[in-house]
């Protein structure tokens, strides 16, 4: 009898910590030898999955497993895809399945956000009507923190670790840097409608006093008035004010703050708040500004990692195997919160389908009434999720992440063009 | 008899290490206590000798100066202020040695770059024409590594190895984001006028396919159609195409690349040039395209120093001490290389006046006859500057940086208006 295979998939931004769920997912279902035969990994996510463009996981030793697990971005690489609706396009359904089949793949572990667990809800579907033997298991990764019914999600702690770290040592610089006419600084950080890695860069403060002083999320609307009142006071009392942006903040007429531009296909490429608010704050108060767009380097920082979020990550990948094998179908890895501190948590499934697509936002009781700031509330969800460090190994003064050579699995079907 | 007192003070960009400079300053002078008295330091730099607002640096215990080395920004604040000429403004040099005779002061330690040498070289040259004993001291440190006389300056290795490393972890990052429509990733770096920077990102490449794939420096004028055929050839090669863009690049007619804007005083704002470049790449090739913007997190990663840069920080702040007692006047604690592989250094004094206000730019043979890359030469220059890790104590999640309380030293003179 032919094993059962499992395939591997990530989806949407990557993030510092998604390797270490690939690692784990792949150590674990090697843990099971008796029930799962190959872990393969499609190549792009889902499209990976449609072009038939895999990769033989059993090619990496124990050694390039563990180094991997401590290797930022996506080492199967990642997509921004959604799949269709299995009725408006069944010749994509008909596809995947062949590609299951024809490689004995009976799990399906998509390991992403909102959309990939809508494409899991979706193919655990699918998979019912067609009578095909999958089971389909949503992981979850997000630097944006968005996902309904988990707690958080892996990738997030680090980069919120990243970004308040980032405010803390720009702050001393800025403090260093005050000047007798006033002195912004303004910490541009990704959401575009979750304000969380905004609010992680409170951490950073041990005092009101203490950078950021002002934490613009996209759940506030933003108005310019009481804006830049606050940084005016900010200054005059501290001689500098600094100031975090979500990419996405709007104001009160659901218009985007930051500049404007389309891509071909009218999506909106964001990236221009910091900038646009830290030149609203010259035009206004003529004071001296910087902005900082950490852009990749918030999601991508291997070098520094949350060992918390590192934790989750593995453990999401396991349970994951684990949950699969246990015949959970339809289901996402979900972190539980027992407790804030000392911090306890666990791993639970929950249906994919209810929560598919829906987007967490910061709760009004994480955000101070002024909409200016976070609350302690906020401070004591937060601050475990960045606690612990995990270093790579550095060589040559850079950390020494492996160059996988990855082994494809020759293709048994024909090609197949992506719509 | 009165000790003689020593006054440092920190000038214009602070660095990751400054602050190492600072405490081994503070410890060398405890050392030689039956020569040195008390070691002042000025409140955002000349500023502060100048408006006799000093600190008291016996307050600060060991542990607080041990913790002090490992922490960014410049702990008594920095300044952009140039000392005029003593021939047009006497009254300023007058003020000075009023502060420097009232408070004991015969020993000052200028930590600082090009215009801080200058300010060296003046001081010197008006204390002897005044006959006032003072023996003035450069000790370098500038993120841009532009100092003539230095193999290298202290602050740039971990700069370098901040932006080596945001290279590095970005590229990973986007080599997962690849799309099918080509991708572009452009990091922008401090570099005004040197290259250093940029051209240090180029040690996150192991072979010429991994990024930077390009890095664009100001010593090379900007020519738009070479470049953007490099970046159509990367792309159809890879499916994507890091550049790294140094904040001051400029066309062949002397124009800036970045939008243009001035303060109030005429000073260019620079801080858009990865933008411009990127929405260049975008407008002319239609890729998708990011770009990061460090701004102060480039020059402010307490959190991961180079070990090298650190050893160097901490070596000048002991020379320059050192110097002053042995009777150095005018000149500047400079680092000369022995060897490059395995590195070897040392410190000695060079005469300052003839190097006050150059600037070393990166050298024709760092630079690749293409102008759109650096030389084997530069990387074995760079490489070891950024080797070994350093990082701090962390709490909470964070680096643990001490917020010291700085004692004010009582006040002698009247107030004096720093024009």
């Amino acid at each position: 009898m032919r094993k059962a295979n499992l395939l591997y998939a990530q989806s949407g931004g990557v993030t510092a910590v998604i390797n270490a769920t690939a690692a784990s997912v792949i150590e674990t279902a090697r843990e099971h030898a008796g029930s799962i035969g190959t872990v393969l990994a499609a190549r792009h996510g889902i499209l990976g999955a449609l072009g038939e463009d895999l990769i033989d996981t059993l090619a990496l030793s124990a050694e390039e497993l563990r180094a991997l697990a401590h290797t930022p971005g996506g080492a199967f690489g990642s997509c921004r895809f959604d799949l269709d609706a299995p009725e408006a396009n069944p010749t994509q359904y008909d596809r995947l399945f062949d590609v299951f089949d024809a490689h004995d793949i009976r799990y399906f572990l998509y390991n992403g956000g909102n959309g990939s667990m809508d494409a899991v809800a979706k193919l655990a579907a699918a998979a019912r009507g067609r009578g095909y033997p999958l089971v389909s298991i949503g992981v979850p990764k997000t630097v944006d923190n968005d996902l309904v019914g988990t707690d958080c999600c892996p990738g997030f702690g680090s980069a919120a670790k990243y970004v308040a770290l980032a405010m803390l040592e720009a702050g001393l610089d800025l403090a260093a840097m005050t000047s007798r006419i006033g002195r912004v600084f303004v910490l541009e950080v990704m959401g575009r409608n979750a304000g969380w890695l905004a609010a992680a860069t409170a951490l950073a403060a041990r005092t009101p006093d203490e950078p950021p002083h002002i934490v613009l999320m996209p759940e506030v609307p933003f108005e310019e008035e009481p804006f830049i009142e606050r940084v005016r006071a900010t200054v005059e009392r501290l001689g500098y004010c600094a100031v975090t942006v979500s990419e996405g903040i709007r104001r009160a007429d659901g218009s985007l703050v930051m500049e404007q531009a389309h891509d071909r296909k009218g999506h909106v490429q964001l990236g221009g708040a910091g900038q646009q608010i830290s030149r609203l704050i010259h035009a206004r108060l003529s004071y001296k500004h910087h902005w900082a767009i950490p852009d990749y380097l918030q999601r991508a920082a291997g070098h520094l990692v949350s060992a918390t979020d590192h934790a989750q990550a593995r453990a999401v990948g396991r349970a994951a195997v684990e949950f699969a094998l246990a015949g959970h179908d339809g289901i996402m890895a979900a972190i539980r919160r027992m407790a804030d501190a000392p911090y306890a948590w666990s791993i639970e499934p929950i249906d994919v389908a209810p929560i598919a697509n829906l987007e967490r936002l910061v709760p009004r009781e994480f955000i101070r009434a002024d909409g200016l700031h976070v609350t302690d509330a906020a401070r004591r969800y937060l601050r475990p999720l960045i606690e612990g460090e995990i270093v790579p190994p550095f060589a040559g003064g850079l950390p020494d992440y492996p160059r996988l050579q990855l082994v494809p699995v020759p293709r048994r079907l024909a090609a197949y063009a992506v719509r």
